[in-house]
């Protein structure tokens, strides 16, 4: 697996050029060690090998994430595509570093069997994070490094946003991330700009079709709509019959409408008050969450207020993360729903005569971009939606073609956002269920440092100093605390599938705290735990970690949904509470009960359910932990993002708009003027 | 120069791998048609030529810009830039059509002789645009495919808002256009989209801290910008020390500040009233205008008033545009003026701690992107300024990079916007002056149909059907309406360069009218005079122009700016309005009044002046036409921008935010499900 093969060859250089610029060509397509001795000749020699691994220089104490990763010299993305069967055909480099896939690929593996699929997700975490990403990247890269299995990481793409409020990326970190983390932490390849490009767009239409409906006559409108010829013809544009469709209306020709189908074809008639399409940008910008537009004078006073949400948290992210291909993803963003008519239809983009437009300006989004680890194993880093107002997961096509990719030796692993009541149930009972695909392992990543806070530990807060109970060895508090670890197992184990839990170790961990959950969780039903230092020490750090993956994905699964679509929305909501949460039952709130009424009436009850709760409790309430009894789960209110496939009822208030604070992270950030380097960037 | 130089040489292969694992590889890199009869060995030719054009095949009736640009297969953009004589290290590949290339080959080339300068600028437009990128690209295509000349073309990127809304590409039209059309209107490679980014995070940071301002005490204040290590010790961050040095504080240590100090230095007291900055979005969004931010219960009432701006219209976009290097972007991004304090001194970027994230966000913007024409020719695209606010012309650092490609024996032409009262008036005496450079040559482009208009035509309006006067034989009007064109020759020869007139050809121009423009404008003091076709027949319906060109291109220039930088800002302003528009003065509001003595209090007299007037007129008004006398020019306000570079003098008021209309013409845009391609673009 390891073995080189070589291939070379002598190329005739001609004496009108400089040898700088043939080793420059050769260079830029991996041909490393040209021999130019002879002024008329060079020898080439090609290494072929199905991989070959960056080797990691790990220092101690373990440097920034930035320092480790301007540390390493990254592949060229192109030696990394070729070394997992990627063709140059199917690839598109942004620069030397990360390239998009195309889905065409997909077509020509079609008949090659799947890896083996393994979801990564966690405990109910403190708000420090229990370092899931990190573990995903430092598991790809023992597998795909160490026990040189083909490996690839499937991980979201990071909001820019918060990369310049608060420190913390989204790479992994320590000597488990993808490289360079300047790159997958700022633009990449402009996938979430993209989102932002059309879903401003979307909003920008409804906008102005309010303003010109309130503004014209049902006959202009029409004739706007659709213009005559100077013969007096008049076409519908293709869109268009989408409406016509959806209004029974099968006329072709514009000039045979009757004057009630024009009003009906031209006037979609949105009641502004049910408007749930807000504007995104993709930076944190407090002062966003609600305004009023419409100010100017032009306006003519149609002011309207409404809000701003993190990029991230728009419907086209989700789109985006859980669509198929190209076709689907077409008709997804035509269908969303921006709100109802007077009349209490819904209204949706294709209505407003967007979604092609839609489609154009998200068509190279819908390509995963590829980039590597540390170790130089294969990264897939595409889509980002929230995981508590969506469902948390990356892209669905990213796992499709890594899968391909593996094939039936390979493995791909992927990460689930939040705790595993949160993000692992989204990834099981909307992912896979959209996907097609089943999982062959879940691991789920716990800390000591977590598992105590569950045991009655001190409160942890972001910035705070940590208390002195979490760095020494306090078996009862820990022993307290994994309830809330085997509660998760106890779930993870009813969907059918192997668990592995994964103990992040921290430098504090005691030896008898490692073992206390061990023992504990392998008795709960795990079937493997394992102490995990990959942070620390890379892929190196996670073999044994990554042997039990292997191990457990020789298992037979048996995977099974929590509940099938066709029960109530209120049922598949009750499910979800009880059996995963454990909670005793649901409330709903006078608003919930009328959009649950209004979105069965409008035929949207069969959709899947997003929870949007907090993942720093099985609870609703961030403050219980452990495993919480006796407690209701209140429903606020019931959201629809009909495009992307499911309906999020809210258990409390969600932010989708983070602030900044008083000395934003931005302050430390610059370029280096004489290396072009990006300077404290995490 | 057109001849062929091959090398080749046989490259072993081995078994174990596809003959078309080693053709796709191969194609990747541009060696085409490897002999692959032997099992053992590929024999491998590279073609090197300094430039090989693309056939066009010429269709009448000349079909949409986008099947024109979709029926040429476009080269690789790596031999695209090989071709050119750019390094493989030195350009990052977006795809395989579009590319960055690096600025380091700045320094590789420094010894290197520039190339000749050409700008393109036009008379005062009809409101359809008289096609000064189609003679840009055009002129290219006949310069570099036909003249076989080393030529660039460097133009402007569009906004993506208008895109969706009102027909009309920028990438020029008929058989002179940048190719992929589709990608050069849509995204790029995400240029926009960073300045977006970097625009809107300053406005956050504004917002945020005004905010955090407000509802903190001094030393509260100064403690989280300098928080306290566990020591007692603080640190300034490095950006900090920027604004020390403004308050002419020389410490160095924080803890040793005054409260004094302190205070002038954590509270920027920025006055709400005085703020210029803007959020902005590439998207036409009418009802952002104007708009109020801040109503979130969170927000506390501190609600404001503010605008949005197309990002195009971000001070951002002009630094882009006028920036010589990574450098000179830090220093300019860092000093942008948002407004002042109450005290009436300027708050910058800097003071905000953002410069340096702003820089970073930009670092890859500031690469030009390299694309080609239809015939294959290399062009610029990079920046896209406003052309009344700002400046309205591409890159210098475009430029700059292909005037040293180019070389002694090349050409570079480049486009200024808006007609030469403006965009040329603006490239000399702003874009030339920050760039040192000096043109050899400047073409103005005129068309039969405008010259009607300004010798009194009937009113021209974009979607109305055009007068039969602009379709018949009108001598008269015609010979009225040279006036326009005479005027901008006489203040472009006085600017000390050669004038070619570029006579953009419409199939219902009369030879005899043809004949009038040319025998006029040379007798009115043009170097020569050109009918050109390059919209129906590429670069050869060019040849003509583009040999005059070079001819004018060998001609002696005494170049001169219009006004020296020590003028007062009145000065300058009044030196511009008489002697490009023929003003016979200037008058001021209240409100202008009132910044000339802001702006000459705070330091910023010594900048040029960036008149942002109507391009329909040589006056103020849009409605005059010809060359209007007896007028003068009204300044309603001043504005800064003091990190681009330059002061703008409002002549009226300027949009800076585009509408949809009622049916967008995104109605008609959508994707071939089948082909992946874009439909209905233009």
């Amino acid at each position: 697996m390891s073995g080189w093969s070589t291939i070379s060859g002598w190329i005739l250089r001609s004496s009108a050029y400089p040898p700088e610029m043939y080793l420059s060509a050769l260079a830029s397509i991996g041909i490393v060690e040209p021999f130019v001795k002879y002024p008329q000749k060079i020898l080439v020699s090609i290494h072929m090998e199905s991989f070959e691994p960056i080797k990691l220089n790990l220092l101690k104490p373990v440097p920034s994430d930035i320092d480790i990763s301007q540390a390493v010299t990254p592949k060229n993305i192109l030696k990394v595509a070729r070394e997992v069967g990627i063709q140059d055909d199917e690839i598109s480099p942004y620069g030397t570093t990360k390239a998009k896939v195309h889905l065409s690929i997909l077509d020509r593996l079609n008949d090659q069997p799947d890896g083996k699929y393994i979801v990564v997700t966690g405990i109910n975490p403190t708000p420090l994070g229990e370092g899931k990403s990190t573990t995903t990247v430092g598991l790809a890269q023992s597998l795909g490094a160490h026990l040189r299995k083909k490996t690839f990481a499937c991980l979201r793409q990071p909001s820019q946003g918060p990369t310049f409020g608060i420190k913390g990326g989204a790479a992994g970190g320590g000597y488990s991330q993808v490289i360079p983390m300047e790159e997958f932490n700022l633009h990449l390849t402009g996938d979430i700009h993209a989102i932002t490009a059309a879903n401003n767009l979307l909003a920008a239409q409804i906008e102005a079709r309010m303003f010109h409906e309130a503004t014209q006559k049902d006959e202009a409108l029409f004739n706007r709509l659709c213009p005559a010829e100077k013969d007096g013809s008049r076409t519908f544009a293709p869109i268009m019959f989408r409406r016509l469709k959806k209004l029974g209306i099968k006329k072709t020709d514009p000039n045979t409408l009757t004057a009630e189908e024009k009003g009906k074809f031209a006037r979609l008639d949105l009641d502004p008050s049910t408007i749930t399409w807000n504007r995104v940008v993709d930076t944190c910008d407090r002062f966003l969450r609600k305004i009023t537009v419409g100010q100017g004078t032009e306006e003519k006073g149609h002011t309207r207020e409404t809000n701003y949400d993190i990029t991230v948290a728009s419907e086209v992210m989700a789109i985006l993360a859980l669509t198929n291909g190209l076709e689907d993803m077409r008709e997804r963003l035509g269908r969303m729903v921006v709100g109802s008519s007077r009349a209490g239809e819904p209204v949706t983009a294709d209505d407003l005569g967007v979604g092609g437009a839609l489609t154009v300006l998200m068509k190279d989004a819908i390509m995963p971009n590829l980039m590597q680890t540390l170790e130089g194993t294969p990264v897939f880093v595409h889509a980002g939606p929230f995981a508590n107002i969506a469902h948390g997961n990356n892209s669905i096509i990213a796992d499709r073609i890594a899968l391909k990719l593996a094939g039936k030796e390979g493995y791909v692993v992927t990460e689930a956002g939040f705790g595993a009541d949160i993000g692992a149930e989204k990834f099981f009972n909307i992912k896979c269920r959209y996907s097609g695909l089943t999982p062959n392992c879940a691991v789920i990543v716990a800390t000591v440092r977590a598992l105590k806070m569950h045991g009655g530990g001190p409160n942890v807060v972001a910035g705070a100093p940590l208390h002195p109970a979490y760095k020494e060895e306090e078996l009862n508090l820990l022993g307290a605390g994994l309830s809330n670890l085997l509660h998760h197992i106890g779930n993870l184990k009813r969907t059918g599938v192997p668990v592995v839990v994964a103990i992040n170790q921290f430098s504090t961990d005691s030896p008898a705290e490692l073992e206390l959950v061990k023992v504990k969780t392998v008795e709960g039903g795990a079937d493997a735990a394992v102490v995990s230092n990959h942070w620390a020490e890379g892929g190196a750090g996670a073999v044994e970690l990554a042997q039990a993956v292997v191990d457990a994905c020789e298992k037979p699964t048996d995977f099974k949904f929590l509940y099938t679509l066709d029960l109530s929305i209120k049922e598949k909501i009750e499910k979800i509470a009880k059996e995963i949460y454990g909670a005793d039952g649901v409330t709903y709130e006078a608003e919930a009960e009328k959009k649950i009424e209004l979105y069965t009436r409008q035929g949207f009850a069969g959709l899947p359910i997003c929870m949007a709760k907090t993942h720093l409790s099985l609870s609703s309430d961030a403050t219980k932990k452990g495993v919480p009894k006796g407690f209701t789960i209140p429903i606020r209110d019931v959201r629809a993002s009909v495009g992307a496939g499911f309906l999020y009822p809210l258990v409390g208030t969600m932010s989708t708009m983070p602030g900044l604070p008083t000395r934003p992270c931005f302050y430390d950030i610059d370029i280096d003027l004489k290396t072009g380097k990006i300077m404290g960037l995490f």
